[in-house]
């Protein structure tokens, strides 16, 4: 994770403007657990999320404290939000058999509504709210969903990065055989071509060949991809710290009227959705132009999930596009536009970009041709 | 994970036991996420876990139901359980925007108490406590925590193999040059000796040289290690789906008198709580017993973790070896022991092997000798 770190100074804004945020929504405290909220806001990722708590405490009141399994503290306190002392990080450890949750419940104010986490342990949220039953609990996701949605300079120029190192692999894997291969080593050739281009973690790389494509998280099989066949390529990972995620259907040799159609029909949605992008409009609008172009052409039913997902250190997280998300866009956020057709038994379609809202429009970070590739 | 996985008949039987535990231990339902509670159940390992719901129900009137996003459930009917048919696996789908904790309410009772994966997201907990304010919850390590300790015998053979292998990886490393060369590359040796005897995964190579040894779970770094240094080796992983998990501790050079008496003490302390190891005897005993050794010989302040931790498809899971654990040792429970002691600023000593209980006493799935190694 050395990819994502950042000067003491950056964390130090970042718990600042995050306190300021909860304040605002109405939260009286922020519990971050490891993974992605813990690493944006100090910098520290513990060797493993386990059944030991590990949960950084923001309020209005006291610097950021960190509590820490004991063993684990000589390695937290290398976080750079440390690096400036406590004011910038405090440390509270415990022993194994110690009630680690009466030690965080101190830290706490006594009553009020707190935001925690998403992907927090259940285990850990159970033992919060058995130890302080007065307080009220909510997922980051939707009590504070644009915590880290709105990308500083550093992050946009890292997601840039990593966009242009899947448009490189993209370009790449347009000259390797498809015919007589399997599913699986394609895959391995995404991977590959995701690491030569500075990729350190590949997240996925799906490739669904003829009716596997109609499985939007289908994973690569022995399936062995013949001519003839539509193959939807989706795939991504970290490249210094920061996420790629695109998404390109290819055919194998000459396709026919009605894959062409199909994919037009995904072609001009991902374009319409794209258009939309500007500062204020609501998130679920998106969705609904892209859907809209869709069921036009009267496949409505078989697409089957949300326009796109927010990215940054890892590629799910807010902003969402999907109906009922009423929060505008905002210059410096970050998501995949990807509709798709999915027709059971028979083949998928879909096109994904990773875009960024601007002051005058979205910028899309992939950018390689969206037109239906022949590959042999 | 395609080595984890048994026949449908083995998920069968699983089910059916966890439902008569849960009932047993007062559980009205249990509610199990991605991770090894659902992949030991179901077979079923998603391709990611995230803010998309995944969970399997299991209540002792229906068969078991899995809620899945519609665009993983082609993914999901492929899992062992499915394979006998809906008495083994049914499904229930829902789409993007669609609130899929009130398609989870509908599977479980209207009340009581219901155990949850430890690892189950904080974001989906709250989901359903928001959906029934009346159901009780309680994490699984709490309520049900035996659920997967006694290994069946194709598990205990799983785990026979990844200690085996970790011990050809021990045997190896003892022959490389320490002295000169980077905690880092060392690492690199023990992750390429793991992987080649087999494993898939590699969790931790964990090289705590001279100082960086009195921090337990120390991360690799660029310190160079030189002669006069104790090493910490403490590595392991996944080979099969099972998981190793073996420290030993060395010496570069000749080592001087404390470090061969501090070492002598945590031999003392490991073999001690080996020998007490039969059915029936509390977890904490183990404990207890290891803590008394160390103790005695003045070290008990250094002392700073618990005994041990169980070991399976996780390197982390029930039972505990630590104060207050109760739990009787049963026939089949595998864990590891590993008492250490720190002396901050110095250096580090543990010793630890994986230890599976038998009706006669202790198995080790380590035997690689625990004498102090003089290397290079």
């Amino acid at each position: 994770m050395a990819g994502t770190e950042f000067g003491p100074e950056v964390y130090r804004q970042r718990c600042e403007r995050a306190t300021v945020a909860a304040r605002e929504a109405g939260l009286a405290a922020l519990v971050l657990t490891p993974g992605p909220d813990l690493a944006y806001l100090s910098g520290y990722t513990p060797p493993a999320d386990t059944e030991r708590l590990t949960a950084l405490v923001l309020t209005a009141d006291a610097a950021p404290t960190l509590v820490v399994p004991a063993l684990e503290r000589p390695a937290a306190e290398l976080a750079p939000a440390a690096r400036s002392g406590p004011d910038g990080l405090s440390f509270v450890d415990f022993t194994d058999g110690v009630d680690p949750y009466r030690l965080l419940a101190d830290l706490l104010p006594a009553a009020g509504r707190l935001g925690v986490s998403d992907s927090a342990w259940a285990l850990h949220l159970l033992g919060l709210q058995r130890t302080v039953p007065e307080l009220r609990w909510a997922g980051l996701s939707e009590a504070l969903p644009m915590l880290r949605a709105v990308k500083e300079p550093a992050e946009l120029a890292r997601l840039a990065a990593a966009g242009a190192a899947a448009d490189a692999t993209y370009e790449q894997i347009l000259g390797v055989r498809f015919a007589g291969r399997r599913e699986r080593d394609v895959a391995a050739d995404l991977a590959a071509g995701l690491r030569a281009h500075g990729h350190e973690q590949v997240d996925f790389t799906i490739v669904g060949s003829g009716p596997n494509g109609a499985s939007p998280h289908h994973e690569p099989t022995d399936r062995v991809i013949a001519e003839g066949d539509t193959v939807v390529l989706d795939f991504g990972g970290l490249r210094d710290g920061y996420g790629s995620d695109t998404t390109r259907t290819v055919h194998v040799g000459e396709p026919g009227a009605e894959v062409r159609e199909v994919h037009e029909v995904v072609r001009a949605a991902q374009q319409a959705a794209f258009d939309a992008v500007a500062p204020g409009v609501p998130c679920e609008y998106l969705d609904e132009v892209a859907r809209r172009v869709i069921a036009e052409a009267g496949y409505a039913e078989h697409f089957i999930h949300r326009t796109g997902h927010g990215i940054g250190t890892t590629t799910h997280e807010p902003p969402y596009l999907v109906t009922g998300e009423k929060q505008p866009l905002v210059p410096g956020m970050c998501f995949s536009i990807e509709p798709g057709i999915y027709l059971p038994g028979r083949f998928g379609v879909r096109i994904e970009d990773i875009v960024t809202v601007t002051e005058s429009g979205g910028r899309r970070f992939n950018d390689t041709s969206r037109a239906l590739q022949v590959v042999r």
